[in-house]
């Protein structure tokens, strides 16, 4: 038995909008997606059909012969599989937060395949330049895992699970957080009766510069230049979004007590 | 006089980033640009040399015969103006937070010429999709004022002094705070040895998101999923972050809030 070194035979475990776009991304790429999981049929069937595979809802019909388990599941689903999945092939999931470990007695070779990516179902996406992560449990299954990867992206990360956590928050604030930072854009430029498209050419120059130069110094605004006056007035306007205030407050200062502290380390 | 219907030679005031960038668009539109004016003289010559414009330092020496007169200088320079600025073409000003009226003693034509965009000395930029929000003080002025700017971009909102106000708070919160946020996902992935590129292709996407969507439907995360397992455990690995603990609280917070209030409106 032992590791495959090369992956020929898939199973996705999941139906979800990673499952789906990492399946599609893999069928194309020549692979065989022999099965598809989930709990509930439906989306399940749906992506079968997609890629022209099988679906099963009951573990008990795992093909048991597969190279490799994609576990492509809520962490809390993924944990409730721990003692009911036991296989040859090497066993991977796909979440930013779990460690690797959580997959120890499923397989002698696991280790994890975390792309990088926000993934809707109803937008199509290429995979790549999907930043992958990945770590195993061991050198020859790494290797493995990273010719899957290789077949999808150009952007292949190392990273282990404690570095991975990191990662995951780093992403909430990086994308979760700023994206609320619109939704609050969004809702004072709705009482003002401004769309929000008037916003997206400046905040599209934005991302330009972070991503060619260090995002701090990319730092503009009234905050970075302690300008007291536009801070006071700013915060005025915000006694129409009382539950903005405080978040504007905050970051301002942080902002402040960061350029202080560069300022006189 | 009056308000010349079309303008034909402009001053700039001012020889900072929005001066810079203006005047040379504008330039490049067939506008000759008499002169620059600027308190100190560095900047100001430099950029006369580029558009081939004379430089004055002191406003004794103001071409008094200009068509159209932009201040793009600091809030607390334009203040500083008032009482010394008489003219009999149109004055524009190009703040986001300056009422347009703290213009009308220096001409009976005024108004707001602001481009909604962050500009650095040392990144060049095409002014063709621009936001550019213009005000006037009369429609006639307006007229002019909308012709300058068609020349420059396709972007033209009429926006009056109190709608721009809330224009730039937003502006704060979707471009200087969600900067920040890159900021904190930076610090976060330096003490992890990751650099940040790896999360330019999410915050990418994010953004291509809130071109199509509204931005609260584009928010994931844990904190609208309510992941409570997810949250606990990001707030302890901040421990190592103190200064950013409270702004996560803080945003996640909101965040479900602002769910929980559309849920039972």
């Amino acid at each position: 038995m032992g590791t495959p070194d090369y992956i020929n035979k898939i199973v996705i475990l999941g139906a979800g909008s990673v499952a789906t776009h990492l399946a599609i991304a893999l069928d194309k790429s020549g692979y065989k997606i022999s099965q598809i999981y989930s709990r509930t049929s439906g989306s399940a069937e749906l992506l079968s059909l997609k890629i022209n595979s099988e679906y099963i809802t009951d573990l008990k019909h795992l093909d048991t012969d597969a190279d490799l388990y994609i576990i492509a599941l809520k962490d809390s689903v993924v944990e409730c599989l721990i003692r009911k999945l036991f296989v040859n092939g090497i066993v991977v999931h796909t979440s930013g937060t779990l460690p690797m470990a959580v997959l120890k007695n499923m397989s002698s070779s696991y280790g994890v395949f975390y792309p990088l990516q926000t993934f809707s179902k109803s937008r199509s996406i290429s995979f790549d330049h999907i930043p992958v992560c990945i770590e195993a449990s061991d050198p020859r299954t790494l290797q493995s895992i990273r010719l899957v990867a290789q077949n999808l992206t150009d952007k292949i990360f190392e990273i282990d699970s404690e570095q991975r956590q990191y990662l995951h928050l780093s992403a909430v604030f990086s994308c979760n957080f700023s994206n609320f930072m619109y939704v609050v854009a969004a809702d004072i430029l709705k009482s003002r009766n401004i769309n929000f498209e008037i916003l997206i050419p400046l905040i599209r120059e934005f991302l330009d510069k972070v991503s060619v130069m260090d995002p701090w110094d990319a730092q503009t605004g009234p905050a970075i230049r302690d300008d007291g006056s536009i801070i006071s007035r700013q915060l005025e306007l915000l006694d129409t979004f009382p539950e903005y205030k405080e978040i504007y407050r905050q970051i301002t200062e942080k902002i402040i007590d960061r350029k202080n502290k560069e300022n006189n380390p």
